[in-house]
């Protein structure tokens, strides 16, 4: 089995270590030395408990990168979009050849890597990769006991430079041979199938009030927070999305045949086929989720300066107009007093020169140069 | 005493129809013929009824144009933003020597009624103005009967050309002997003291979920919509509009200086001075306004295409950057599917060119060519 380096030890990285430990791989399980007191609790058990699943005697436990990368085959990086580079530029001196790195969750976090390595003058040869999710829904329920409430069956990953997709590919069907993984043609395709950032703003502008309060039956989801005008709001950034795509010379579905394809039509209406958006979009399973219950939350913080913002910046680059996309940028950057287009996923952070055409921007993302 | 022409019978036309002629005036009451049977019932009774102050007998009940403004001195029009250009090319044809013709409601009122008669070839010698509010709160109860709910006795009145300014002045101290009307130093001015259009797009838009499903319990002002994020967004705008007013040499309040100047300060905080903007907005005559219930209304449809986006038009003029409103009025289009920025008011529809200096603008302002 593999050595395999998990870097972050939230709620995904935890149940990672768990997880390839159980699959029989050695795992070290890694976190800035910021967040020691983390690890501490694991390390005097000796590992981490998957709540119903049992416990995991997970090798190594160590705020040391050094010692996490040493070795590994595999390394993957479970953390919120804002991490990744903090990580990247942590690892980046202990990178070894033949190493392959995956970050998980976010579309284009390997670009970040690479901008990055490329900073920091690294010369090994490494594999990047990234998921557009996580495999795991997971919570951590005390300082050593994770519960998985969900397995995310299928992802999407691409690779940097995309020649190695062959790398990225194998390390995910190591640490997860009975997913399903679907190779993106590219990098951009992985950005641009970023539901939550399609989802998530419009409502949360257009709820901010009763977000803000706390209101503790709000459901993003729902027809009392998803009403026919916020929909509407989606829509438009959907097709903003959709005609990035175009430019891009991506074959890509809009939001309601996206619901249609992975089987979340309404209860009793799988057989209409595509529906309209806002019939669509209140499928049972969406609409029972429940919250956010504040405004500061990844809904916001993430989804606009690391999903949304990027469509903007790549709408510029091909000139291509988002200004619905633009506009809600603006907004939740005023409802925080944030400035999210600084802080955000810009295409500069993931190595894309503006100027570019479309055909050197495919060049670049195929051959790393 | 005068003859006066009301041109438009809703809310604010009967109330001023009725009031006026109780005071003494010759009264013409128009509306247009698409709206016939608006008059009908008050042409029946010869009249309309102030309730709780008695039935005024009006001179002229007409949708025939001609009629209205022959011999008119004065010409108001109390109509929302959206109807001026249409009362003003409906007029334009029976303009006379002398005549006075104020809009009511909304600052750059008259800059529409200027470009509107350039552009039909009017030749007479008519003074132009506008007030930034209707004198009157008032609501039609039935088809004869009207209520004053409130008199706002602060207007501020701006002309077009500036240099008539005593001749507007005239008109409304006429109508109004007792009310306080306060000459702004250019229509500009005027634009700039629009409290609607700073305070009313970002609560709705973040409260746009619960509006639109018609929350019985909704007040636009209170803390459960104005939350502090939704103040700051109201307090961006207002920044905004003091960057305008900055440019253009004007000398404004912010919104927090305004509310204490007109003694809207909460109870028992009267004595403090200038509040933050949060506490200064949560005053009690804000907070029980009830409503609105629907967002096809004119917080969004009056307040955004003739309000904010003209904001931003002076911002594009200026090079002053408003990227809040700018951000507002493209949700508000998407939420109700229209196009605010086609409909709205444009610098070409006040007459101006984006590509005047300041100088060259407030020649124009004042001189009328």
């Amino acid at each position: 089995m593999a050595r395999i380096a998990i870097l972050g030890a939230g709620n995904g990285g935890c149940a990672a270590a768990a997880d390839l430990t159980m699959r029989g791989h050695s795992v070290a399980l890694f976190d800035l030395p910021r967040f020691a007191e983390r690890l501490t609790p694991i390390r005097e058990r000796g590992g981490i408990e998957i709540i119903g699943e049992g416990f995991a005697r997970v090798d190594t436990i160590t705020t040391d990168i050094a010692e996490a990368m040493r070795g590994a085959e595999f390394v993957f990086n479970p953390v919120p979009a804002f991490a990744h580079e903090v990580f990247a530029r942590t690892c980046a001196p202990y990178v070894e050849d033949g190493q392959t790195i995956v970050t998980w969750g976010k579309g284009g976090a390997c670009l970040i890597y690479g901008q990055v390595f490329r900073e920091a003058g690294v010369g090994a040869d490494v594999a990047l990769g990234d998921t557009n999710t996580l495999p795991y829904g997971a919570t951590r329920m005390g300082p050593t006991e994770v519960r998985i409430e969900a397995r995310v069956m299928e992802l999407i990953t691409a690779a940097f430079p995309g020649r190695l997709i062959g790398r990225v590919m194998a390390a995910l069907k190591a640490a997860f041979p009975e997913y399903s993984i679907r190779p993106a043609k590219s990098v951009l395709e992985s950005i641009l199938v970023d539901y939550n950032a399609i989802t998530h703003p419009a409502p949360m502008i257009c709820n901010a009030a009763r977000i803000e309060r706390g209101d503790p039956t709000f459901c993003l989801f729902d027809k009392t927070a998803n009403t026919p005008a916020v929909v509407n709001l989606i829509k438009l950034v959907d097709r903003e999305r959709m005609a990035l795509a175009r430019a891009l010379g991506i074959e890509a579905y809009t939001l309601e045949e996206e619901i249609y394809h992975v089987g979340w039509n309404p209860k009793g209406r799988e057989h209409e086929g595509v529906l309209p958006l806002y019939d669509a979009i209140h499928t049972e399973k969406l609409e029972i989720c429940e919250g956010p219950f504040r405004l500061d939350t990844r809904h916001l913080t993430e989804d606009v300066p690391y999903g949304l913002f990027t469509y903007c910046e790549l709408g510029r680059m091909l000139g291509v107009p988002t200004p619905v996309s633009d506009a809600l940028v603006t907004i939740a950057s005023g409802l925080l007093d944030r400035d999210f287009r600084a802080e955000g996923r810009s295409l500069a952070k993931l190595g894309i020169d503006p100027g570019w055409s479309v055909e050197r921007l495919y060049e670049y993302l195929e051959s790393g140069v």
